[in-house]
C-alpha cells in the first residue's frame, strides 16, 4: 500500500483524500510533521507495525476524536502518511517507499532517534 | 566551540543567553527548529562553513532583524546552535557534537536530504 500512488486511488463510497504526490513531498513539511510528540508516535507505530494499514482506532491517543483527525491530516498532507477510506473506516499507511526515495535515511534516522531518546529518558 | 558546554560560558560583558544542556535537548524540538525553511538553511550554511562561529550578519536572509533574531533564538532553545557574546556580536555555532551524539546520523540524514530537495528542485 505505501508503494501505490495514493491520488490515484478510489475509495469505496467515492471518498478520497488529497495527498501529494512523490515529488510534491517538502523536507520542510515533513520535519513539521515529524516534530509533534504525538504524530511521532503515530509514525514510529506505523514503522513497527506487521500491518501495512491501520485504522485511527488503533492508535490509543490520549487527544479527542478532532485533535486525532487533524493529526492525522498534516501527516497525510505532508506525505508522511497516505489515508484510504475502506467502507466507513479510514485507513493509514506510512509512505516509506516514498520518503525513502525521496530522502534517504532521514525516516529511519529519525526512528532511530526516538528510539535512543525514549532510552535515555526511561519511556523505551 | 561546539563542543564547550555553553551554559557555563561566560561572555564578555557579563550577558549570557539560556540554552538547554546536551541531555535536556530533544528530538521533538530540533525536528521543529529544522522545520523552517529559513531556519533550516541558517543550518545548512553552519555545517558547510568553515568557520566555527558566525555572526548572525553573516547569514544574508531576507527578513527583518527581528524575525532573524526568532529564527536564531528557536534554534538555540531547541539546542541546534549555540550562540555567545563576543563584545558587541553574537556568534553563532551549531552544535553538532551534541546533536551526533544524541541522534548519530539525523542531521546528516536531514542535510542530506536538503541537498537532494535542492537538486532535484534545481535550486541547488
Amino acid at each position: 500500500m505505501t508503494t501505490a500512488a495514493p491520488h490515484t486511488g478510489t475509495a469505496v463510497g467515492g471518498r478520497t483524500l488529497a495527498h501529494p504526490e512523490r515529488e510534491e513531498i517538502r523536507l520542510e513539511a515533513v520535519l513539521h510533521a515529524l516534530s509533534d510528540p504525538m504524530r511521532l508516535a503515530v509514525v514510529r507505530e506505523m514503522a513497527t507495525s506487521e500491518e501495512a494499514e491501520l485504522s485511527c482506532s488503533a492508535f490509543d491517543l490520549p487527544v479527542t476524536k478532532s485533535t486525532t483527525t487533524h493529526h492525522f491530516r498534516v501527516l497525510r498532507e505532508a506525505g508522511v502518511i497516505v489515508q484510504v477510506y475502506r467502507g466507513t473506516a479510514k485507513l493509514n499507511g506510512l509512505r516509506r517507499d516514498d520518503l525513502d526515495a525521496l530522502f534517504p535515511g532521514l525516516l529511519d534516522a529519525v526512528l532511530d532517534a526516538a528510539d535512543r531518546q525514549d532510552a535515555r529518558l526511561g519511556e523505551g
